[in-house]
């Protein structure tokens, strides 16, 4: 059954519908500030005028620093973006990043591979990062920032773009491209909940 | 300038040293729990006997299917285990995964190959579902519970363990194993900060 419940000091709409993803259950005292943080939150792609405070881009790296990493290796680097040329270069860089070029900030989460794991392990790099990225993103969403992750790893030609604009070494991979600004409107999150996304103990069961 | 906040009814202790990953900036009047969550996340290995129901169960998948994916591919699918010959099975395949042999729940966060991109751009189901396991992180942390993210792939051995307990069909890759249970101690989350894993506009230039 799903309970109605307060997250945040906002009343959620509730419903038993299973398609419902706003429909929050509530069977712990805790806060579920976090979770509706992590429902409501969508991709960002128009922006108004308004700079972003360095205090607040430090927010944001912490939140990306803060991600959990195979043997704890934080194989990670990140580029801030405030330069209109820069953020002209990456929207350039990138079909999906075009609106990097009116945006005030972005946020390139790169591989660092002189500190990543050695042999197979190594493609860990890109899970950290992604990890990362995630944070950034739902940071940005509690700090009333709207934000798009745009992919560029594992694209080549967009790696060696972005690596040309950043002047990145050898070992320092691009991932993606966080672009980030105050929103110019609010989108409606997509509701993605699919029941059929998931297994219970064996591929195929499909209840506990 | 690090200014001292009030976040989530918490007064956040404060300083002006740039390593204290506590020292949440606010400029904005926007709620930071959310930020405050990803701060104080930490992996958690040791957990209590309580048992977790099945809406936390449907909340922590809710949050994983709320990330966002490359070209919203969705390329993912979950399998969320409970029974505990399977938790012993998912320990078994993984030395990282011991404590899932103790643990109530394990969720195992999985590519779906037939729901993802072509060519080289199929690689981002794997980014997409470490932004989702990271999304059920944050969320068990905000629910009170302890979780901790376990590599799978691409260990080819794990991968093959974890489809051999699951009866994973050949186009479901495991990407990870994530533990969750009630916390039997609180850990003290690590401070990541460091800023020289930062450039700013490009790469070596080390403030805006």
């Amino acid at each position: 059954m799903i309970m109605a419940t307060i997250i945040s000091g906002t009343a959620i709409q509730t419903s038993c519908s299973t398609n419902d993803n706003n429909a929050l259950v509530s069977d712990t005292n805790n806060d579920n500030a976090i979770v509706e943080s992590i429902l409501t939150r969508t991709s960002v792609r128009a922006y108004t005028e308004q700079t972003i405070s360095a205090d607040t881009i430090e927010l944001l790296l912490r939140a990306g620093m803060a991600a959990p990493s195979a043997v704890n290796k934080q194989p990670w680097h990140f580029v801030a973006v405030t330069d209109k040329d820069k953020l002209a270069g990456l929207a350039a860089a990138n079909p999906n990043a075009k609106m990097a070029e009116k945006a005030p900030l972005a946020i390139v989460v790169c591989g660092d591979l002189s500190k990543a794991l050695e042999g197979v392990a190594q493609e860990y790099w890109i899970q950290d990062c992604s990890a990362a990225t995630e944070n950034i993103l739902l940071a940005a969403h509690g700090l009333g920032l709207g934000a798009v992750w745009t992919g560029t790893y594992p694209k080549e030609e967009r790696v060696a773009a972005v690596k040309d604009v950043l002047k990145l070494p050898e070992t320092i991979i691009p991932l993606c491209t966080i672009v980030i600004g105050y929103p110019e409107d609010q989108p409606n999150p997509k509701d993605k909940w699919k029941p059929e996304n998931v297994s219970y103990n064996e591929f195929g069961i499909s209840s506990l």
